[in-house]
């Protein structure tokens, strides 16, 4: 088992990464401070992993709620049904909610968390690459309102997170692809080494080589937490971890939450973001295929959704979160290995970007 | 114009308390970063002074979002609402929301706040003297849930608080006397010369007298300010300021949110508190007949409703956050203005206290 620190004063955490971490009994009690448990998962999860864990807290008053499994359900309405089960069954604030399952159920689980009697502990137990080398850590929670994605939610950390590499024996292809493009993300922001390790390493690590994976997660979980570690709510260089999800997340509101993959839409948008860097001047056209082949490697989609307009991508940017006083930040890349969070580009870099045809762009390069 | 502080590390933050606050541009700029504000208020406090504040504010792009009144509307569906009313006006999160009104808009802005996009500044201006001397101060916001009162909410400190004393001239009797319930309880809970001054100001108070109320106002937002400084998190002494809470939470669950006023169950709660220490044998049958008269004297109801039986007073107090570990803690007086929290009582002095005749004991007391 590797161990990492999330330093944030009294509030730093340890990541466990290893396998069969959800049957040890001794590392969970050691983070739950009353006599109940709350088990948050999903439909998908709660079937192959919730009776394990729930083994393991034996010793514990535990309550099992399941919630419906997609960012489709990502609303009030679900979250709704975790305050109903903690209440039913009369949770009090020294209650702990595990979180059990994918980037979804972590960030409700987590809000629900924050929100229930203003505040209650709470464990991440992610088991999905996304959530494991991305949401799991950092204490982002929340859900989406109709109008835009995460747009309602807290910072709230967590007590512990506890990654079981096991589990993803269980993830389909398609996710593990989705986890994959946070994975590459950490390469291209601060860590250019790290690249050609994926571009050795990406066959095996889509093969599920435990060596690989406890490799990748564990550097991209140093990362997230160094990161989050020197800027917990994002007044800075933390936005630099969103690198492709501003285009992203226009992707994911624009087509319907969950029609495409969070990691999917990241992947287009980190294209994009690739292609807006280069135009910039910032990055050479090798750096930003180098950028995308990786990305197609993992068996990712590089090209945004076709029916998507320029406008429509303004429109749905226009609510980001990174709007500060009307100004639109993006993030993008320096150089490989170095990204900015910046609203200090030509108006005119951003049309020619949202206006490239990426289908033609990315069959040039399957020819090259 | 009179300001106290709130001492809270690096959210620390001012109350101001005078005559037409609402109108200076100058105090509320000082506490705005960003270039929006939205003011949150109810359609009763809507029209009598929202347009003087957003004219105060006409530096600033303004958004106004006017939700129903009453704590029958403390509930996810009304929150949502500001949510949208953020959205639809593109607020970033460098926005300033503004609570104006009373307890319920003060929770559900302040609750807003603390998610909106995880969090953005927040300015409270109350102006019901219950929310004045209680729920504007210490950063408690939140909603209601089908099973409890205040069950999802947040922590969640404003840049400041503008108390303007001349908006309680439209305050109806009834929520004027509400008020006053949480200004005994501090008298009673911690500053026992309070209540001397109290007894000789009642009437003035009732008559709206511009000094008592200053007076009055100071001296419960310091005890607060005091409590909540020593406490934010209220994992000891804050929960002495909730004395008649559990009992009156018991209350206004069961008669359904808004046909009591909170501070009218606080009220009757408060007398049962009281019962409930003179059967510990802690004060004597004239302490607690003083302090059931002086809330008799504010025109507060001091008998439980008749319809609720020891049953239904146990089954609602099972689901309060005082609870731990299954335990059932209560504020009750070592004597007149010492509060304490304890699980350690006779659960017989429990039954006692909620089987009393309390009709039987307030005309006894009328007699007196």
């Amino acid at each position: 088992m590797q161990t990492l620190q999330v330093d944030l004063g009294t509030r730093s955490y340890p990541i466990y990464i290893g396998s069969g971490l959800l049957d040890d009994s001794a590392l969970l009690a050691r983070h739950i401070a009353g006599r109940q448990v709350a088990i948050v998962s999903n439909e998908t999860v709660a079937p192959l992993y919730l009776e394990r864990l729930a083994q393991a807290l034996k010793d514990y008053q535990v309550t099992r709620i399941v919630l419906p499994d997609g960012e489709a359900h990502k609303n009030w309405e679900t979250l709704q049904s975790i305050f109903d089960g903690l209440l039913q069954a009369r949770h009090d604030r020294r209650t702990t909610v595990i979180a059990l399952g994918g980037g979804v159920i972590g960030d409700m689980a987590g809000f629900a968390a924050a929100c229930y009697q203003r505040g209650v502990n709470f464990i991440q137990v992610p088991t999905t690459l996304l959530s494991q080398v991305d949401s799991s850590v950092g204490g982002k929670t929340g859900i989406n309102h109709p109008l835009g994605k995460n747009m309602v939610g807290a910072f709230y950390q967590p007590q512990a997170v506890l990654i079981d590499i096991a589990s993803l024996s269980t993830l389909p292809a398609r996710e593990l692809s989705a986890g994959l493009a946070e994975v590459i993300k950490y390469g291209l922001i601060c860590d250019e080494p790290f690249l050609g390790w994926l571009e050795t390493h990406m066959d095996v690590l889509r093969e599920l080589d435990n060596a690989a994976l406890t490799t990748a997660i564990a550097r991209s979980c140093e990362a997230k937490a160094r990161v989050v570690g020197a800027d917990e709510r994002e007044s800075g260089i933390r936005a630099t971890l969103n690198l492709g999800h501003t285009f992203g997340h226009a992707i994911e509101t624009h087509m319907g939450y969950g029609v495409w993959l969070h990691g999917e839409a990241v992947s287009a948008g980190t294209v994009m973001a690739l292609e807006m860097s280069h135009r910039l001047g910032w990055i050479s056209a090798a750096e930003r295929d180098r950028g995308i082949r990786l990305l197609q490697r993992a068996g990712l989609p590089v090209v945004p959704p076709k029916e998507m307009t320029p406008e429509h991508f303004l429109e749905h940017m226009a609510v980001d979160k990174k709007v500060l006083d009307g100004q639109l930040r993006l993030v993008l890349l320096k150089r490989l290995g170095e990204a900015v969070v910046t609203a200090d580009y030509a108006q005119d870099a951003l049309q020619a970007t949202l206006s490239t045809d990426y289908r033609a762009l990315v069959e040039q390069l399957g020819d090259a």
